[in-house]
């Protein structure tokens, strides 16, 4: 099959043996997988994706210096079945499935795993239970996108609201934007929406931001303030760099939970006398449970999450490596969708 | 008044002129006051706690370049009133108080405030809404502990603890201790608690601790996997020093939520990847709520909270400086109270 590979660091076409389906497993064409932020650190920082997993005695680790096929946000066309499996989806049905596979060859993270290619090449391997079916009519680019709304939903959920909670979403990348569909989801109000990208600020309040800013003209919290007054603050941390954290807990009102949903690969500094004056918490979160994934894809097929204007483009395998440097420059696009079938 | 004075980060012993109680004011005469962890801080870094306190837009702060009569733990006897004061508690009645004046001179806390003492003297000024009386039969020592024992009940509150989490305390001096209490209080099962110091460690088996750990032998979290398996974690941090919180992150469980109760004045260095990978959350606290303050006094005048052990040592105004120094090294003392009408 033809793949993006990343090999030592850098992104390559390439032909690879086609995948074959091990017991449980499903092979499934890729139809769309979409470009994650996630994905631009691992091609940069590969070795401390790798260590920071093995700190955190996470299940699963791949090996940087043998090839990977990325890609985790994917929608899939079911082609064939390995063995010890149920086949109740018929092949041709379209799938979404959390990446990950628990296989003969253990637990895999789909797309950061040197055993199982991602959605940047034709052909995958998924677990058989974790499938689930696209519902009818809900285009291909859309089911794509359940992974990375997902993300959002279990922000949120992680944050506990409580009625009267005010939100600031700081970073209006695929992240942030996905925080503010499933704020908005949750009937949250108000839902302010901080970035420096006019392109992306118009698509917060696409997706259901109530005020957006720009934090070159106004801080967040400062606009938060005028919308919300005094009511409880939730703040999401949407970008993941160093010394946003520790900005944001001098910057938030007492008692101010800030969710950390960015991804911050390098250590960090804080001022803890901060958070203990001001009585902050701060939430760490990632990934998603499988229930909220599923939930993000019935709330995508009934437009509860309106996803459509977060594709802003879309490549074949040669067009991935160009992709990733166009997404470096945060203003140009939100998500970029992989389609490996296209010549 | 005799009272122990910081004057230029020092600790002197001087006569002051009696405070005069103004509208709202009720004079006390100090019977004891405990020596608190935050005023050892206050004395080395004045000028750090001044400048947290404004960055944090804290309502009052004290200006180190004049002096102040520390201690903010205290339990007094009711003197005299100033004018517009309802005097329904008599002269001569022991009460307690939440240390926090808000009187002519505006809002300041007992104890770090250039305009009201604490209970390092012989007198202070209290506002009358907050005095709480003294139940009968319990002893002055005793009563002196509502306030150490209420930043537990207020730390395990901010814990929104759930049936079946598991509870590791870092740290038992007196702020360790008093989480320790506030955790039995809930019947929290199993409290783990962990420090260096065999004293405290017994000190901390008296209060409700179940597992008591030397870190010399056993990490802490690993004597919290063999007290309570999987069990949800909840880790409290007592000790505030550079580097602990980070430690605790690379340590603790997955999910586990993490309370930052010591007080750390210096900036902090953490890796916010091991916190998103295993989406732990770090709630900051400070202080208590004036509800928790009565509760403390309730349970510990009724016998739920066991503080007798706590108190360690007693002295006059003329022994305090000494005592910091002793308090400076944790093995020997849980608590030392001032008594400053001793000769």
């Amino acid at each position: 099959m033809r793949a993006t590979v990343m090999r030592r660091s850098a992104l390559v076409v390439d032909t690879l043996p086609d995948p074959e389906p091990g017991p449980g497993e499903v092979l499934v064409r890729t139809l769309a997988c979409g470009i994650c932020g996630s994905d631009l650190h691992a091609l940069r920082h590969a070795e401390k994706l790798a260590e920071a997993a093995r700190e955190a005695d996470m299940p699963f680790t791949m090996d940087p210096a043998r090839d990977v096929v990325m890609g985790h946000e994917f929608c899939a066309e079911v082609v064939d079945f390995g063995r010890d499996t149920q086949r109740t989806v018929k092949p041709g049905t379209r799938v979404v499935s959390m990446p990950l596979v628990l296989g003969a060859r253990g637990l895999h993270g789909v797309g950061y795993s040197n055993e199982y290619p991602g959605g940047y090449g034709e052909l995958m391997l998924l677990s058989e239970p974790m499938l689930l079916p696209v519902p009818n009519g809900l285009p291909t680019e859309h089911a794509a996108l359940t992974e990375p709304m997902a993300v959002g939903l279990h922000a949120v959920a992680k944050a506990r609201l409580e009625p009267g909670d005010a939100a600031l979403v700081v970073g209006c990348g695929p992240v942030g934007l996905a925080v503010v569909a499933a704020l908005r989801l949750r009937r949250v109000e108000p839902i302010v929406a901080a970035d420096f990208s006019p392109t992306r600020r118009a698509l917060a309040a696409t997706v259901g931001a109530h005020v957006v800013v720009d934090p070159a003209v106004e801080r967040g919290v400062d606009a938060l303030g005028r919308a919300a007054g005094a009511r409880p603050a939730v703040v999401f941390e949407c970008v993941g760099v160093p010394g946003l954290l520790g900005r944001l807990m001098r910057e938030a009102p007492r008692e101010a939970r800030i969710v950390v949903a960015g991804v911050c690969m390098e250590d960090d500094r804080i001022r803890p006398m901060l958070g203990i004056n001001k009585e902050l918490s701060v939430q760490f979160v990632l990934g998603y449970r499988p229930d909220e994934f599923a939930d993000t894809l019935a709330a995508i097929a009934d437009g509860r999450i309106a996803v459509a204007p977060l594709v802003t483009g879309k490549v074949g395998v040669e067009g991935v490596a160009e992709a990733f440097e166009t997404l470096a420059r945060p203003d140009a696009h939100a998500k970029i969708l992989v389609e490996p079938w296209r010549r």
